[in-house]
């Protein structure tokens, strides 16, 4: 068992064993017993019946409190520091599946301080750019804005900052050392910085005034932020957050974590063209053989292919459409270029319909935004 | 020469050599050159002549400033963590001297988030509260409302967070713990809180949309906040901040620097009756004999007395009366109880007309206070 991989908020490196982490986390899988209690309330999202969401804390307290009427809201959130791509909408989409289901008020945190503290080469105004940039991909994947609350730290900090300072007076940086593997040369503000990533876990209890659960549905990298704000939730006078869990979505070039830093060819953006689409999806990474005759004869390889992956993830929500493109790989019967024109034509259409209503979510923007 | 003693924002101990902390801190002397110039303005100020406020960082420049009609604003401000005493209000009726000669703008911070930050016993809202308590003082010392703006941090953190973050992205841990000597044992919070502290001597030209210099008057004790402070101005698009600083006001116990958390009645506050003065006056450390016949025979010692001391910081401005009585005490002229007492009239004469003031500030606390 590959023990070697370093998953952080901050770096995510080697070859990710999922399973070992969900040990070396002391997270709990979502098991079927799980998955049949989430299907009592409509049908199951593709991303848990292939465990993409393969991973909790507590989920199973939060069906509770709502079904004793007492609700939940969601947290998620994004470091604006450029563009968005396919892997940052993958978990979002998730969490419009679970604000559809069950009702839920959205808390979605637009970490502008954040990346400009983490991030040299970005200024606080590029960020807060970039933040109301990145909004609009979020309202185009159709979040009810009567339900949906997005704002950016440095706009809504006096709401956050008594919170914030509450959670960082439990917290000593030795926490922070072993935690996120930071050392004295971090700059003070990226010390501080988790107290802020704390607060909307709680904000909904805040606003309602009385002790509302918390659910995040985050990448499984983000979860020792909130291992913290566990720890010091209830000394606070709120529950623990929640959270549910997912895979990395790997870029086109097979790593482990699309990332806007990988190379360009690897990532789709949701405001690239057809043209760029088409030559990143052309030459992405798949299992495929070296020659036509040897994939005709011993099939190929879905399990490492990022084509798979990204019909896995995202777009083939069909399972008896995934499984037959799987026994065809296999089997040799579809080749790599065939699988990718399907991949390309799915990947357009859904961007080409992202990027209508991307430009539709300028005139409703504001519906979305809470501020001071 | 003594070296032992150790002064930072947190820890004021042993017996404090002001001259070697001169060089210890890298400071100016303000030398008589430098108190003529200021003596141009008008009548220099007893904390001058006596050289309470005794050291410096750029007020050549400052006046400079001042002299090219650019004007300066002046920065001050207390965490309010418990009642004021007077050892408080002696740099503050100084930064009242500097309001009025040079007709600046004063920005007071109430650091509310940094003491519930620094003391296990204080919450959010006992710091709070203590602030709205302490600005009754800070008013009551007659500063001009067009020229005065007192703020929480908690209420203007909208203002100052993006500079703030600003300033956390140049300071790292390692730069924390050899200022303050904190370690991985500080909680994130106040290791972060130096960056907060950072901001008002930027708040002038935040609001003006120019640089503006910005001239502190502290005790020497809280140098060190903004040694960090002037490491990064420059790089924030800033002037680095000035300094005037003062010596520590030594409490009636004869200790260093009067503290809330020294004996209780080492320390006069504010809000004492008459007859807590009076208990506290008449219980003061002096400099007197053992006896009325020695200390008629050999005099007393001023240099250590308490009594002295409070006259020479605050309550006996005229410097013949005060000479008079250094030579009294000297000779054996006058007994402690004699000068107890004519320190305690004065005490509460002063005292009296401050709770007044205190009472009336009440009715316009508004016109000081901004918000986001």
């Amino acid at each position: 068992m590959n023990q070697e991989f370093v998953v952080t908020p901050y770096v995510v490196s080697g070859e990710v064993d999922y399973d070992v982490l969900i040990e070396r986390f002391g997270t709990k899988r979502i098991d079927e017993d799980l998955l049949a209690r989430i299907a009592k309330y409509g049908p199951l999202h593709h991303m848990l019946r292939r465990q993409v969401f393969y991973s909790h804390r507590d989920l199973e307290w939060v069906l509770d409190e709502y079904e004793k009427g007492n609700g939940f809201s969601l947290y998620t959130g994004r470091g604006p520091s450029g563009p968005i791509h396919l892997g940052h909408i993958m978990p979002w989409i998730f969490s419009k599946y679970l604000q559809d289901t069950f009702r839920a008020t959205l808390w979605f945190q637009l970490t502008d301080d954040e990346k400009f503290m983490f991030y040299d080469h970005l200024s606080l105004e590029d960020t807060k750019r970039w933040g109301y940039d990145n909004a609009l991909d979020i309202i185009a994947l159709g979040f009810d804005p009567k339900l949906t609350n997005i704002f950016l730290d440095t706009e809504y900090i006096k709401t956050m900052y008594p919170t914030a300072i509450k959670a960082a007076k439990k917290i000593n940086f030795s926490t922070i050392r072993a935690v996120f593997g930071f050392d004295n040369s971090n700059n003070i503000g990226s010390i501080f910085f988790t107290s802020i990533q704390t607060v909307p876990c709680f904000l909904e209890s805040m606003e309602r005034k009385k002790k509302v659960a918390c659910l995040i549905p985050c990448g499984i990298d983000q979860d020792p932020h909130f291992r913290i704000t566990r720890d010091i939730a209830e000394g606070l006078g709120y529950y623990k957050p929640a959270l549910i869990h997912a895979k990395l979505m790997p870029s086109l070039g097979g790593s482990e974590k699309m990332s806007t830093s990988a190379s360009a060819d690897a990532t789709i953006f949701t405001t690239d063209d057809k043209k760029t689409v088409k030559r990143k999806v052309m030459n992405a990474f798949t299992g495929g053989r070296v020659s036509v005759e040897e994939q005709r004869k011993l099939g190929g390889n879905p399990e490492i292919c990022s084509v798979h992956a990204y019909n896995m993830f995202l777009f083939e929500p069909d399972d008896d459409k995934l499984a037959k493109l799987y026994s065809d790989c296999k089997s040799g019967k579809i080749l790599c270029g065939e699988c990718k024109q399907l991949l390309l034509d799915k990947v357009w259409k859904y961007l080409e319909e992202h990027q209508r209503k991307r430009e539709k979510a300028k005139d409703v923007i504001e519906d979305f935004f809470v501020r001071d």
